[in-house]
């Protein structure tokens, strides 16, 4: 905890409530800028979780929750927020999740419990996930699972936080993440308050570092998790995990219950967001999709706040565990 | 043959010798610009090659070979010529290649004669390899192995032109190929001015149309072939090459012999070049290498201009072809 722009990780710096607004620091700005976005309805916080301001499974989830809360504050439609929050992207289930835990008791201080949850299943996440990794590991991840995307302290990245306090980490490997470069902008930046080496890496360049033996494990977070262990992450994280298999190396999913959808029998059933091509090139024809799916066979293990889940993952993921 | 930019690819406009210059088409610039650039001596020549400017290995080859006939029209010492511009890439083999054909007959005829011959080796190597490409075919490629990169007509793009001539191609998938974007400025740019039906996407998103069958066959290029077939190309290929065999996709290079480099043993003698990590990001540590090899065993074919090689590439491969 060495950088002055640390405090940026603080939980009620990511995403908090306010008497007339969810606040949340606007992602798409960082590292470069540490600007605020105040969204004073729900129609404004689902457009800053449809452009990415506010972004990660959990986060959506967690700002989704201030803004039903915010909602009820202000007097408006409840049905209607909930339908506007839960439409702004499809592929998290967190969202819906935190949508309907908030129905029960559309409350500012519920709210800010599922909020002091979700932080707390990532310190119980990071200590389960930490004893699966080698001392002095290189550790290879993906897109940003960190406090960013979670709210506070990170799945994936909450992991390496309690890998490095436990046995210490050599290195992280930070696949760039295009196309809009989470790992590059956002895991970069984590990593990089909290004194963790790492190296930012085209994600082409992730085959090549494991060929050379310099990858001994590979985590993930995950937006959407099927009751059969197939996994919904970041476009690339696929690849990723048959090209651990590929070099023997463990590919290992840290990821909150609240991501786990029992109503999915399997990946098929989770839908993928394809987003505007001019994300990727604005100048030829092009395909956006943001996620893909991993089979469950290809996960050496998912680690959730209740511990570590090995397959058949039909029998060992455990349901989503409400935060009372 | 249907946009007005496809003059760009013609063989002279890439790269060609005037009488105190070689003028390049600087491939930095492109799509957004068709600026021309002037290298008056060996030295500018080099600086355009370590750049970028002019890239792909046999357009390096082509280029050097001016370079060469430049300097002895300028007087210069040939020597000292020829380490300046071998040594401004160190991968690509065609380099040295083109240059040591170049010190027999150091002459601006011997120099279009290579430049022709490489076009010419192009077109065959694209007869040979369409035959391994199934009618309406959706291929993948990585990089830019189009006319840009090889001075005209292209090896990979080569035969997928080819394969669009002869059996219709549905649909090339174009990795953007990051951290230069070689597949998204250059491939999409001729895939587009030769009216092909192109879809850029980003380098993580290969595997999920892999894994959604929508990919027949994967096309690369390749920067310097070792003698048992192992095959040094743009960072990213190897990659590739693990996910094709892992979804039964067949994994094709193509490339002229002047890639070969029979005092390779393997691919652990080919040099990998690490360029500056700002080309990745300016703001966290990066790693940059520019290539990475694809072991033999993964490679379903290599196309020359000779035919179709299969394993065991030692005995298949052919020496370089000289162009005289």
């Amino acid at each position: 905890m060495n950088h002055p722009e640390l405090r940026t990780l603080d939980p009620e710096r990511i995403v908090r409530l306010e008497d007339d607004a969810v606040v949340v620091l606007d992602q798409r700005r960082l590292p470069d800028e540490t600007i605020e976005l105040r969204c004073t309805d729900a129609a404004e916080l689902a457009d800053a979780i449809r452009t990415l301001a506010v972004r990660g499974a959990p986060a959506i989830g967690v700002a989704a929750a201030y803004g039903l809360a915010l909602a009820a504050l202000r007097g408006d439609d409840l049905d209607d927020a909930y339908e506007t929050l839960a439409s702004s992207r499809p592929t998290a289930v967190n969202l819906r999740w935190a949508l309907e835990e908030m129905r029960l008791d559309p409350t500012p201080e519920r709210a800010r419990e599922i909020h002091a949850a979700e932080v707390d299943r990532c310190r119980r996440m990071g200590a389960h996930a930490a004893g699966l990794v080698p001392s002095a590991a290189r550790i290879l991840t993906h897109c940003n699972a960190g406090g960013l995307a979670t709210g506070g302290y990170g799945s994936a990245v909450g992991a390496i936080r309690a890998a490095a306090e436990r046995g210490g980490v050599s290195l992280v490997w930070v696949d760039e993440t295009r196309p809009l470069l989470q790992g590059a902008r956002l895991t970069a930046f984590e990593l990089e308050a909290l004194g963790i080496p790492h190296a930012v890496i085209v994600d082409g360049a992730a085959a090549a570092r494991m060929g050379a033996g310099e990858v001994d494990i590979v985590i993930t977070g995950a937006d959407r998790i099927a009751a059969n262990g197939d996994t919904a992450n970041k476009i690339g994280t696929y690849g990723l995990a048959v090209l651990a298999r590929h070099h023997g190396i463990p590919f290992v999913i840290v990821a909150p219950t609240s991501t786990i959808d029992p109503t999915a029998w399997s990946g098929a059933a989770i839908p993928i967001e394809e987003r505007d091509g001019a994300e990727v090139t604005t100048r030829f024809a092009a395909r956006n999709p943001a996620f893909d799916v991993t089979p469950a066979e290809l996960i050496t293990a998912i680690v959730t706040e209740v511990g570590v889940h090995r397959a058949p993952y039909r029998e060992s993921l455990p349901a989503p565990v409400t935060s009372r």
